[in-house]
């Protein structure tokens, strides 16, 4: 379910985006520049609240709101982009990780930036070609994509992942807005009747 | 699983208490103040997402931090309870209700609150004395406590009930650290190996 649509850009400006791979436990973030067709890489890693008894769950979100806040104020992105969680096996886990998510959501939301939705599947296609890709697969394209001198974790993997998916989206819809223009302008001319 | 003990207090001192009842269409909150036993009603209401497209999450839980960050910046709550969720029968709307959920707990701990949590079953037992009330019971037994000239919505209701179990709660633990207190003079007065 996508929300906000990405704002449109012209390939020769400049985007700054997060994206937020959500859990409990860990979640990642990655933050890529785009200019046009390049990526480039700025940041990545991982918030973690293993440090913390399992049983608070207001301590827990909080270091992840905090987490998810301290990276928007450092690295400024412009737009973010966040993983589609599906229901678990053990829907006591899918309860713990709705929360975890909210809490990045509204992290994300506090900060004002547009939000896009993607699912894993959605992400490994744009990454990795197809949507059956192996977590190990995404971080060796990652890798190669941003051009990285090692692998990333999988976690921070998979969030700039999401980043580079929501980059190609951001790129394509760019061109359509841009051939969408042209139609509009000839469009135009129709209607007025005349040619300029 | 109750986190953050409630900040005991002496009866004689005025606590603000703002309870949470999560959801996603409608999020109900009340605000009450306790000084000692005694129990006054501040506030109470519904922040509404109805209104949002269903499939635009980011938005809806926008509403939400929005709504719970504007109650507190009014009424100054010093502490906050919220409603302890439990797994539904449709694993769909549990992964829903978990992402509304965990945004209340993000406005709450961003607004730093102390945060604790209590199962419907909890709070009915502190409110009408039983864990079996009814919705209407336990809006009935709200207006009572709170001297309220009318009944308040069903979940301004369950919001109320929860800050009022709370206060309970808060009470009780402020009596036992009372007496607590005089165990410890006692002990004092035994170290020290002489009365005073």
């Amino acid at each position: 379910m996508p929300s906000t649509p990405p704002e449109p850009s012209s390939p020769s400006s400049s985007r700054i985006i997060l994206g937020i791979d959500p859990g409990l436990q860990t979640t990642g973030f990655g933050v890529i520049e785009v200019m046009g067709a390049r990526l480039q890489y700025i940041a990545s890693g991982t918030i973690s609240t293993k440090h913390l008894p399992t049983g608070n769950l207001p301590a827990r979100l909080k270091v992840i709101f905090s987490g998810i806040c301290e990276v928007i104020d450092r690295y400024s992105p412009n737009e973010a982009a966040i993983e589609i969680v599906f229901v678990n096996i053990n829907p006591q886990a899918s309860l713990l990780l709705g929360q975890a998510r909210g809490t990045c959501i509204a992290a994300i939301v506090h900060k004002e930036l547009p939000l896009n939705e993607y699912t894993a599947l959605q992400m490994k296609k744009a990454i990795a070609g197809h949507g059956k890709a192996a977590k190990a697969q995404v971080q060796e394209m990652v890798k190669r994509l941003l051009k990285l001198p090692q692998l990333p974790g999988p976690d921070a993997a998979d969030a700039l992942g999401l980043a580079i998916t929501q980059a190609h989206a951001g790129h394509a819809l760019s061109l359509l807005m841009e051939s969408k223009g042209d139609a509009r302008r000839a469009t135009g001319m129709y209607v007025q009747g005349r040619s300029r």
